[in-house]
C-alpha cells in the first residue's frame, strides 16, 4: 500500500437543538420498530417502514453535517456560482451519503415483509428447501403486508440496481465523465433489475387502449423483447431527466421529494381498496421503497435548499431517478410515473435542440446570477455576426420567441440574432416571470411540479377510463 | 450543479499485441457463451461461467490501462515507497475497476444458472406466480448445473454484499478512514448476506466433532443467534486479514488469486462425485463466484506485480476477502476457508501486539527499501533509551528473538533494546531469509501461500475424518 496523508476531520457539530430533535426522532422510531418486530401484527411492515424512514432521515441529516469536512478534505467540493460571495467551497456529491444510508436501511428492512411469511409457508422443522405454497394461501391467507417469498428476488434486484447507480454515480462525480457517455450510466445500473425481471417474472404484455383494439385485434399485446427496450428507455430517461432539471439550490432534491410523495400518495390509494386486489402488493412494495427515500431526501433538502450548504452531485439525481424506475417497473405503473414526470419531459424536449447540437450548447446553462440585483436571469447563448444560426433554425428561433417560448435579442440595424435564452425550463420560467431570487425560483418550480403531478394523477385515474376498460384502482 | 473542470483523459493505449490477444480472448469466449446460451445442455452454465471469466479478464485488463490517467487526474494516486526512483505517481484503488467489472459480469450471468429451471418449474402459460416444485423434481430432475429458484435470493444477496464492500471500500480509499473504524467495514457489507441468510435459509447448526459428542450429547449443535456472530466474525476477519498482509507489489492480489484457485480446486473435487450429492450445488455455486474473480484478479495482477504500474487499494483487499466470505458462508465451508487462510491467520496473530497497541505501531510497517542495495529489509520499531518496553514485554521480545521470530538489536553497553523488527509476516520472512529483492519476496510468500493452502486442503479431506464422522466429499 502506498502512503496516504491523514485527513484531519474536524466534525461540523450539530446544534444542541438539532441533536435533541434527531435523538428524539430516533428514539421514537426505534420504539415503534421494536414494537413492530415483537408484535408482528398485520400492518407491522408498513409501520416498520415508516419508523425506519424516520431513522434514515435522522442518520442522513447528521451524517451530511459530520462528513462535510471529510468530503472537502478529499477534494470532493464545489463553488456555488449563483452567490454574491462565490469563493466559498462547499461539499459536493452528498447524494452519496443519502444513497448509502438508504441502501443500508432497505437491507435491514428485509426481515419485516419477508420473514414471517416464509416461516409459515415452508414445510416446517427448519427444512425450507421445499416451499409449499398453495394458491388459496397466496390469495387469502395473508392480509397486508407480508410478501410471498418470490417477491424477495425482485426486492433484492431493486436494491442491486440502486447500489449500482450509486456506485456509477459516484464514479461520474469523481471522474466527470463526458455527457454522451454518462447518459447511459442508468442503463447499466438497470441491468440487475431487468435480468431478474427476465428470470423471475417475465411479463411483457401491455394493455392496448380501447380505441386501438379494433386495429390490433387484441386486448393484451405481448411486446416480448421490445418490452425490455421500453423498460431500459424508462430507466435511462428518469434519472437523466432529473439530472438536467438542475442548476439552482435545492431544485434536484425538491422535485424528487415531490415526485416520491405523489407516487406514495398514489400507492396509498391502492391500500384503501378492499383486499385482495391484484395491484395492492405492487403498491405496497412501492411504498416500502418510497418512504425511506422521502426520509433521506428530506434530510438532504434541508442542507441543499437555498442557501445551499452542500451540493447533491449527479449521484443524487441518478439515484432518485432510479428509485422511481424500480418502483414503477416492479409495480407495473410506468405510465403513471411518466405522468408525474411531465415537467421533466417538457424540460427534456425543450432542451433537445441544445442537447443534440442543433443549437450551440454552452457548458453551463444554469440561470445567470446578476451580481448587481442579486437576482437570477435567463442565461443566454450569444450569436456572433459571422456565426448566425442557419436560416431554418433562425426561423424556428424567431417563431419560438413570438410564442414567448424563448427570449431573443436582435441587432436593431442588421436584424441579426445577437442572443437567445438557453433552452431549459428554469430559464423559460425566468423569461416568463422576470428576474427572480434563487429560492423564489426554486419554490415556484417545485410548486409547478406539485400541480403538474396532481394533474397527472387525475388524468391517471379519471381520464384514463376514456381509453382503457377500467381503472385498476377500483373502489 | 457547481462547475467542474474537464479532465483531459489521454488514454494509456494497449500495445498491438495486447489488443490482438484480448480481442481473440473476447471473441473465443463470446462464441462459447453464445453456444452455451443456444444449446443449453447440462454443463452449459459452468461453461458460460468460464467464458464470462475470460471476458472479465480482458475487460479488466483493458480498463485498468485506459482508466489509469483518469484516476491520476482525479487525484486517486500514490507513490511507490520501495523503488529507487520513488517520485513517480501511479493510479491507486484499481481494485474498484475489478469490482465493477466483476459485479457486472455476475449480474449478466444470472440467466444461465437460473432461467431454464424456473421456466420448466412453473405452472406454465407465463403464470409464474405459483411455483410448483416437487421434492422428487428437485432431487432427481436436474443434473449439473441448474439451480432451483430459491437459490436466486442467496445469489443476489451475495452480489449485494460484494457491491456494498466495493462501495464502502472506495469510501475508505477516498477518505482514508481511521484503522479502528475501517476494521468494521466488512461487517456492514456482510449485512445483506446475513439478512437474506436469516429470512431465506436460517440453518444455524454445526456438526460437533466426534471427541466432543459425548460431552454435548448431540451430533448437531444449534448455535442459534451465535451462528450469526460466527458468520460476522468470518466476514470481518477474511477481508481485513488480506488487507494487512500487504505492503509490497503484487502480494495482495497474488495471495487472493491463490486462495481463490485453491477454493475452486476444492469445488471441482465435489463436481466429480456422483450426483446427487448434498454438497454439489453449494460448490457449483461457489465456482460461479470464484471463476470470474480469478479472471479479474489475474488482470489486476498483471499490472500490480513488480514493478507495479497501479496500486490495488483497500477496495481490492476487502473485495477479495468478501468473495471468499460469500462463497464459504453460502456453501457452508467456512472451516475450509479458515484452513486456506493459515498465512493470513498467522500474520494477524503475529501482528496483534502492534495492532492492539502492546508494542508501538508505526504508520507503515511495510519492509524497508535499502536504496544502496536495492533490496528489502525488515522495517523496525525503534526504542529510545528513555522509552524502553516494560519488563514483561521486553522479556517476551527477547524470547521471540531467541526463537528467531523477530530480529532484536541491543545496545552493547547498556543492554537496552534499540530496535525490533515490525511484526508482519513479510518482515519475519526477511528476518529468516535475509534481504531480498521485492519480486523475489512476493514470489516466495505466494509460494508459501500455495504450500500452506494445499496442506490445508489435505487436512480438510484426510485428517478431518479423525474428528468428524465422514468427509462430505465421499467418492
Amino acid at each position: 500500500m502506498p502512503p496516504k496523508p491523514h485527513t484531519p476531520t474536524a466534525p461540523n457539530a450539530l446544534t444542541v437543538n438539532e441533536t435533541l430533535s434527531l435523538l428524539a426522532t430516533v428514539l421514537a422510531c426505534s420504539t415503534v420498530l421494536a414494537r413492530a418486530l415483537l408484535q408482528g401484527d398485520d400492518g407491522a411492515p408498513l409501520i416498520a417502514s415508516l419508523a425506519m424512514s424516520g431513522i434514515a432521515f435522522s442518520a442522513t441529516y447528521a451524517m451530511i453535517r459530520w462528513l462535510g469536512p471529510t468530503f472537502i478534505g478529499a477534494g470532493i467540493k464545489g463553488v456555488d456560482m449563483s452567490k454574491a460571495h462565490n469563493k466559498k467551497e462547499i461539499p459536493e456529491c452528498m447524494g452519496a451519503v443519502c444513497a448509502v444510508v438508504y441502501i443500508f436501511c432497505m437491507i435491514c428492512f428485509i426481515p419485516f415483509p419477508f420473514y414471517k411469511d416464509i416461516v409459515s409457508a415452508t414445510s416446517g422443522g427448519g427444512n425450507r428447501d421445499v416451499v409449499i405454497m398453495h394458491e388459496e394461501y397466496v390469495q387469502e391467507g395473508r392480509f397486508l403486508h407480508r410478501f410471498p417469498h418470490n417477491k424477495l428476488a425482485s426486492y433484492l434486484s431493486a436494491i442491486m440496481s440502486l447500489q449500482s447507480i450509486a456506485l456509477l454515480g459516484i464514479g461520474d462525480d469523481l471522474f466527470d465523465i463526458r455527457w454522451r457517455h454518462k447518459f447511459f450510466i442508468p442503463a447499466f445500473a438497470a441491468i440487475p433489475l431487468l435480468v431478474v425481471y427476465f428470470v423471475d417474472f417475465g411479463v411483457t404484455s401491455i394493455v392496448v387502449p380501447i380505441p386501438l383494439q379494433p386495429y390490433l385485434g387484441v386486448e393484451l399485446l405481448n411486446l416480448g423483447g421490445l418490452y425490455y427496450f421500453y423498460m431500459a428507455a424508462i430507466a435511462i430517461f428518469s434519472p437523466n431527466s432529473i439530472n438536467i432539471l438542475a442548476g439552482i439550490n435545492g431544485i434536484e432534491v425538491s422535485q424528487s421529494v415531490v415526485i416520491a410523495a405523489l407516487l406514495a400518495f398514489n400507492d396509498v390509494l391502492y391500500l384503501l381498496t378492499p383486499y385482495p386486489h391484484p395491484a395492492t402488493d405492487s403498491h405496497l412494495f412501492s411504498l416500502y421503497f418510497l418512504l425511506p427515500f422521502i426520509g433521506v431526501a428530506s434530510a438532504l433538502l434541508k442542507h441543499n435548499w437555498y442557501p445551499a450548504k452542500v451540493f447533491v452531485g449527479d449521484t443524487f439525481c441518478y439515484f432518485a431517478g432510479m428509485v422511481f424506475v424500480v418502483v414503477s417497473i416492479l409495480g407495473h405503473f410506468t405510465k403513471t410515473l411518466a405522468l408525474l414526470l411531465i415537467p421533466q419531459i417538457f424540460n427534456f424536449v425543450y432542451s433537445a435542440p441544445q442537447i443534440f447540437g442543433a443549437i450551440p450548447c454552452p457548458r453551463h446553462r444554469l440561470p445567470r446570477f446578476n451580481h448587481r440585483t442579486g437576482l437570477l436571469e435567463p442565461s443566454v447563448t450569444t450569436w456572433d455576426e459571422d456565426k448566425q444560426p442557419k436560416p431554418p433554425i433562425a426561423a424556428v428561433l424567431r417563431l419560438l420567441a413570438k410564442m414567448r417560448l424563448i427570449r431573443l435579442r436582435e441587432d436593431e440595424e442588421t436584424k441579426n440574432i445577437t442572443e437567445t435564452s438557453n433552452l431549459t425550463l428554469l430559464n423559460l420560467w425566468l423569461v416568463w416571470r422576470g428576474p427572480l431570487k434563487e429560492d423564489r425560483l426554486a419554490t415556484e418550480i417545485t410548486t409547478l411540479q406539485v400541480v403538474a403531478g396532481l394533474f397527472g394523477l387525475f388524468v391517471r385515474h379519471k381520464l384514463a377510463l376514456l381509453v382503457f376498460r377500467q381503472d385498476n384502482w377500483s373502489l
